[in-house]
């Protein structure tokens, strides 16, 4: 039985380990790029070689970055009383596009998750505490999902902070902007309800 | 608004690049990458890499190949009076699982398709009727799908190969193993009714 040649199976092999790229998918990229765009397969090897060697976390708030501080922590404009604490760098991103958090950041790289085995060392929590334990914070803003890993990583975090005497808030929860009161599920409802705010005297 | 550093960012627009990756499964793999696979970045840049200097096309019937000829050209043991005539590489690898087939291909690398402005002169039939004229070969086996444009390229190709004087035949079209009579569609019914077979005298 004949198969592909071994350099297009390893690349076919090497795509079906990332995550949700199954092996048909995998064999469709790496023919696409053998095929049709040699240069993309060219500029991709480049763009992971060159992204694995200069990318790293920031060392204040793991944010990424190719510098020791991210271009965040290395603004001295922003609002050093406050923090945002987020899951992920890609939510500190979404944060930024609104443009109106002018604070800090820190990013727990996780969640506690103690269903799939993942307790607060996952998270960079230590590092967190040592921030906030470090003085000159006024508010923490906890900025996790509204899943129940994030509900527990949230309340867990508000406790330490608790804890340490400073001021802990967590994003509203309710209706999101489009959304129908008819398709909205009981949770959100009942956040909605609870988190309700005056809008007459 | 702080982004993504650089090199993450021209990472994500790399993977961007691949059919059916938009930004934010782009976002996803580049961060996954960094942050929990460096090792297969790495290998998957290499892989990359060597797949483009690897990999070209087999001179003679255009399957993916790391020599001038593929493995199945090279093996003189095959029915070189047999022809199977597929879309792409990976319509042969499908074949080829099989085991049964044991003749020659020929890799069209496209198909008749006007209304995606893709002309015979956009498939590699010029090559295939060079290798047919050049005699030996008693049947060409005509694989594409059984597509619109599979069907059409059948059509097209059949007529050229009747004018040169070969058997041309096409793969049988019918209820696939497993289907259910009731849901089969009008148009497979139809061909397996005028494609039935004889099982009893």
């Amino acid at each position: 039985m004949a198969d592909f040649p071994p350099a297009m199976q390893r690349l076919i092999a090497e795509f079906s380990r990332l995550p949700s790229i199954g092996e048909k998918s995998a064999t469709r990229l790496a023919y696409y790029l053998l095929n049709s765009n040699r240069e993309l397969a060219q500029s991709l090897s480049e763009a992971l070689r060159k992204a694995v060697t200069a990318v790293r976390l920031c060392e204040r708030c793991f944010f990424l970055s190719e510098e020791p501080l991210c271009a965040i922590c290395r603004n001295p404009n922003r609002d050093n009383t406050t923090l945002c604490l987020v899951e992920k760098p890609m939510d500190l991103v979404a944060v930024e596009r609104v443009g109106e958090y002018k604070g800090y950041y820190h990013v727990l790289h996780g969640l506690w998750a103690p269903l799939k085995g993942q307790g607060p060392e996952s998270m960079r929590l230590k590092e967190l505490i040592e921030r906030v334990k470090a003085g000159g914070i006024a508010e923490v803003i906890i900025a996790t999902s509204s899943t129940v890993e994030g509900d527990a990583t949230a309340m867990y975090v508000a406790r330490i902070l608790g804890e340490l005497g400073v001021k802990t808030s967590r994003l509203a929860q309710g209706i999101p902007k489009g959304g129908e009161l008819e398709y909205s599920d009981e949770i959100t409802l009942s956040r909605a309800f609870s988190g309700r705010s005056v809008i007459s005297p």
